[in-house]
């Protein structure tokens, strides 16, 4: 096969990928209390594609398309068959999927929540959820997303009033004070 | 813009349709009573995708990229704000969505339901669904789509067993012999 077949083939598959993850896809940053994160909540970007069971053959395509991720059963009660597919690597969001959305465009308002989910990954990738002015940023922006928050159990204010440093960096801010 | 990029922009369209329908389309054959069909029982294959409301422009571009058919609302209930492309002529189905879809392969389980599709849509364009042999073909075909006809209300047997030829057709045969 020549390398303008290759390119073809692989286009294709861009294509097809896209068209596939506008429908299926989820582009979600989760929120979570940890108590031993630097400002006691934690924000964990996801991307992620479930199929029925039968079809683990086309995550499993996606999964080489995209070159990262993991296929798991995501069996949520004994009647749910469905398996997805799933990128938490952060380095990965970074460098793997969000270029790839980037080259094979996404065309329905899932779109809107790719071009939040790219600003929150970059903002990591710069380590700006460390400091609480940033981790406000990636916050705000991540309640935008997906219905504007919609099937969040606490409110964006509740969590802004509740960032707090952890017990590890007060006693760090007490040393450097 | 060149032929060569303009055939480019299409193929891309195509896959990013391919992979928009394999997770969202749906391929069926309704099967209906219907005293005025000729034996009783109607058969209406129909080509259809549904999104939620913000996304015509996507069903509005696949319409386009297959040069056929209508959207409409969707709204069984006052919560549903989803629309659908639906097609549901026949010779747009043969002509133009059976092609497509060889053109561009669904990869999902979906697929099998559109070879299924495909065959019914030809037996009608032969007609055979017109005498009993081929209508009884067409009908074991139908029953083997979208999970082995699970959501269907009557039986195969049933229908089976309830085909006879309508008031007109009697006449004819009368008229005949």
């Amino acid at each position: 096969m020549g390398a303008g077949n290759q390119q073809g083939r692989s286009d294709a598959l861009g294509h097809y990928v896209a068209g596939f993850v506008d429908g299926e896809g989820s582009f979600h940053v989760a929120v979570q209390r940890n108590p031993s994160a630097r400002w006691k909540w934690q924000v964990i970007p996801e991307f992620h594609v479930s199929q029925n069971d039968g079809n683990q053959h086309v995550l499993e395509l996606i999964k080489q398309t995209l070159g990262c991720g993991y296929i798991k059963p995501n069996h949520r009660n004994s009647k749910d068959r469905t398996y997805v597919l799933v990128v938490r690597d952060r380095t990965d969001l970074a460098t793997k999927v969000v270029p790839f959305f980037r080259a094979y465009e996404l065309k329905t308002t899932k779109r809107a929540d790719y071009e939040r989910f790219g600003q929150v990954v970059e903002m990591m990738m710069e380590g700006q959820h460390l400091n609480p002015n940033g981790l406000r940023e990636i916050l705000k922006i991540a309640f935008q997303m997906n219905q504007a928050g919609a099937r969040r159990r606490m409110s964006l204010d509740a969590i802004l009033a509740d960032l707090e440093p952890s017990e590890t960096v007060r006693r760090t801010l007490t040393q450097v004070g």
